[in-house]
C-alpha cells in the first residue's frame, strides 16, 4: 500500500482534499544535486545504471516531497534496444547516426527481448521502489511510436521534423511497419516496468502537434491507443500529447486513466474538450516559472481553481526547464500543497 | 482596378466562383528560379535591391499563376531599421549578434524614419505594381510584435523561445516597451506599404503559439490588434497566427479582414471558433506537398469542401518547404483552379 495515495486517487477520479502534484523531468538539470552527478556519468550511464537512475528518481522527492515519482531514464532507450544506434552530442542532444529513411533500413530493426535489452530499467524499478518505501507512487514512462519515429528518422531534434513527415507521407507502409515495431517493442517494454513495479506510465507524444487531425489519427493516435489497450487493465495509462488539443475528444474515449494538457488549453477548454468526467494533468507554462514565486504561487491557485480540485493532476504543460531557479520550482509545489478552495 | 479580384473578393466576404490561392513563402528556395538568383546575391541584398526583390515576388506568378502575389522581404528588416543588427548566418538562419535581454540593451532601439530605413521596400512594391501590371493584386507583410521579440531577444531562431518568454515574464516592462517599439514602427512601415501601393497586409506571428491563452492577449494579440486598428480603415489584414487556435475567437471579432490557419486546426474547427463569418485564409499541411500530386488534389478539394468555397483562400498553414517538388506546388495550385462545389 502506498502511503500518499493522492496521485492514484486521482487517477481513479475519486474526490481528495487537494490535488497530487508532480513535474514533468522532475529529475533533471534544475538540481544541483542532478549536476553533480551529470558531472560525472555520461546520459547513458546514468540511464543504465540502477544505482545511478533510481538516485537521480529520487532527488526532487528528498528536496521537494512530490505526489509521485517519475523513473528517470529516456525515451530513446526503445530505439537504442531496437538496434538503432542513439547517442547523444553535446550541443546537439539526442543524435542518431543511421536514421531510417528508407524500407530497407528496416531490416535491422528489430522487436528485442525486454529483459535482454532493458533489464536495467527494471532493476532501476526495483531499486527506486526500496528508496521511495512506499511512501508514494512510481511512474514509468516511454515516448509515442509516433515520437519515437521522429527521432529515428530525422536523426536528431527538429523544429518541424518535416523528414519525418516526408517519409510518412511517401512512405506510409513502411513508416506504419515502423511505427508497428516500437508499438509492439513498447507495450512489452511498459508491461516489464508493471511487473517491475511502477504504479502507473505515463506515455509521451512530444511531437503529436505536428501533424494536422487526420494525420494524427493514422500515424500517432492508432498506436497509443493500442498501448492503452494493452495496458489499461494491469496500471493507469495518462497519455500526454503536446499541442494535441484537436484530439482530446478521441483521447478522452481511449481507457486511458488521465491525459496531459500543455498550456495553450486553458483548464476550460480543456475540460469542454475532454467532456467533463477524466482526470487531466496540466498544464503549467514551464517558462512561467522564471515569474517571482509569489506570483506563481497565485497563479498555480488559479489554475487549480480553474480545472477543479478532482480529477485533477498538477503539473507542467511540458518538461521544467534547466535555468528555472530551485526556489521557483519549492514555489509551484509549495502553493499545490496549501491549497484551500 | 485588379484583373483578377478574387483575392480582394474573398477577402470582402462576397460570393466567388472559387476561393483564391497563394502560398506563404511561394517565392522561395523551392523554385529553381529563385535558387539562381540566390546563388548570386546574399539574403539582405535580395531584400534590399528592388530589382531582385520585385523579380523574385513575380516568379511564382509566371510560373505558377496564383491569385495573389506576395511581396518579397522578411520579418526581420523591422529589428534592423530599429537600430538592431541582424545577420544571416549559413547553416544557423537569423542571428542577432547584440540581443536584447536587459532594460539598458532598450536604449538603442529607435522608431525609425521608414522612408529613410525601408524606402528600398516601397521602391521594390512600385516596381512589383509594374509587372504585376494590375492582373493580380500584391501583399505586404510584417511579423507580429511578438515573434519579433523572439528574434530581438534569443538573438536566433529557437525550438521553445525560453529567453524570449523568460525575459517577458522577468522583465514585464521592458518587454512591453520594446513590444511598443516594434508596433510603433510595424504601424508606420504597413502604411507606407499601403501608400506604395499593396492590397492587403498580412500580419505572421509565428511564435504566438508559444504562449498561454493569457500571455498570448497580454505579450502578442494586444500589439496586434493595435496594428488592425491602425491600417484597417487602409486596406485588409490578414492576420495569421501560428498554434494561436485557442485565440481564434478573440482575432474573429478584431476587424481583420480574415484570419490565417494552421493545419492542426480542422476546417470545422476554425469555422466554429471564429463564430463562422470571417473569412479564412489556410491551413494546407506544408509537409503533406510531399504525398503524390493526385494525393495533393483529392486533399485540397476535401479541404474546400470542409471550409466552404466563399470566405475562404486557400493557402498553406505555414510557409512552403525548401525540398517541395515544383510539380506538387502545381499540383496544389491547379487543384484549386479546377475546384467544382
Amino acid at each position: 500500500m502506498i502511503k500518499n495515495d493522492l496521485f492514484l486517487k486521482a487517477l481513479q477520479g475519486k474526490v481528495v482534499e487537494r490535488p497530487p502534484v508532480w513535474m514533468m523531468r522532475q529529475a533533471g538539470r534544475y538540481l544541483p544535486e542532478f549536476m553533480q552527478i551529470k558531472a560525472k556519468y555520461d546520459f547513458f550511464t546514468r540511464c543504465q545504471t540502477p544505482e545511478l537512475a533510481s538516485e537521480i528518481t529520487v532527488q526532487p522527492i528528498r528536496r521537494y516531497n512530490m505526489d509521485a515519482a517519475i523513473l528517470f531514464s529516456d525515451i530513446l532507450v526503445i530505439p537504442q534496444a531496437m538496434n538503432i544506434d542513439v547517442e547523444m552530442k553535446t550541443g546537439v542532444g539526442p543524435w542518431l547516426p543511421e536514421p531510417i529513411r528508407d524500407v530497407r533500413d528496416l531490416d535491422r530493426v528489430i522487436v528485442p527481448n525486454i529483459e535482454e535489452t532493458l533489464g536495467y530499467v527494471m532493476e532501476a524499478i526495483a531499486m527506486t521502489k526500496e528508496k521511495l518505501n512506499d511512501e508514494i507512487p512510481l511512474i514509468g514512462f516511454a515516448g509515442s511510436p509516433w515520437t519515437i519515429l521522429c527521432y529515428c528518422v530525422e536523426g536528431q531534434g527538429s523544429k518541424n521534423f518535416a523528414l519525418a513527415k516526408e517519409f510518412c507521407f511517401t512512405q506510409a507502409d513502411a513508416a506504419h511497419q515502423l511505427l508497428q515495431k516500437i508499438t509492439d517493442t513498447t507495450i512489452a517494454y511498459l508491461k516489464e516496468k508493471v511487473k517491475a513495479g511502477v504504479n502507473a506510465v505515463q506515455v509521451f507524444d512530444s511531437w503529436g502537434g505536428m501533424l494536422s487531425p487526420t494525420d494524427y489519427q493514422e500515424f500517432s493516435w492508432k498506436y497509443i491507443q493500442q498501448i492503452i489497450d494493452a495496458l489499461k487493465d494491469e496500471t493507469h495509462v495518462i497519455a500526454f500529447g503536446k499541442g494535441c488539443w484537436f484530439a482530446l475528444d478521441t483521447m478522452a474515449k481511449s481507457g486511458a486513466s488521465a491525459l496531459g494538457v500543455d498550456w495553450t488549453c486553458s483548464p476550460r477548454n480543456a475540460r469542454y474538450l475532454t467532456g467533463g468526467n477524466i482526470t487531466l494533468q496540466g498544464n503549467f507554462d514551464p517558462s512561467r516559472l522564471f515569474s517571482p514565486p509569489d506570483e506563481i504561487k497565485k497563479m498555480v491557485k488559479q489554475m487549480i481553481d480553474e480545472f477543479g480540485k478532482d480529477r485533477y493532476i498538477v503539473n507542467l504543460g511540458h518538461g521544467i526547464l534547466p535555468t528555472v531557479p530551485v526556489k521557483n520550482a519549492a514555489a509551484f509545489i509549495e502553493a499545490v500543497k496549501e491549497y484551500k478552495a
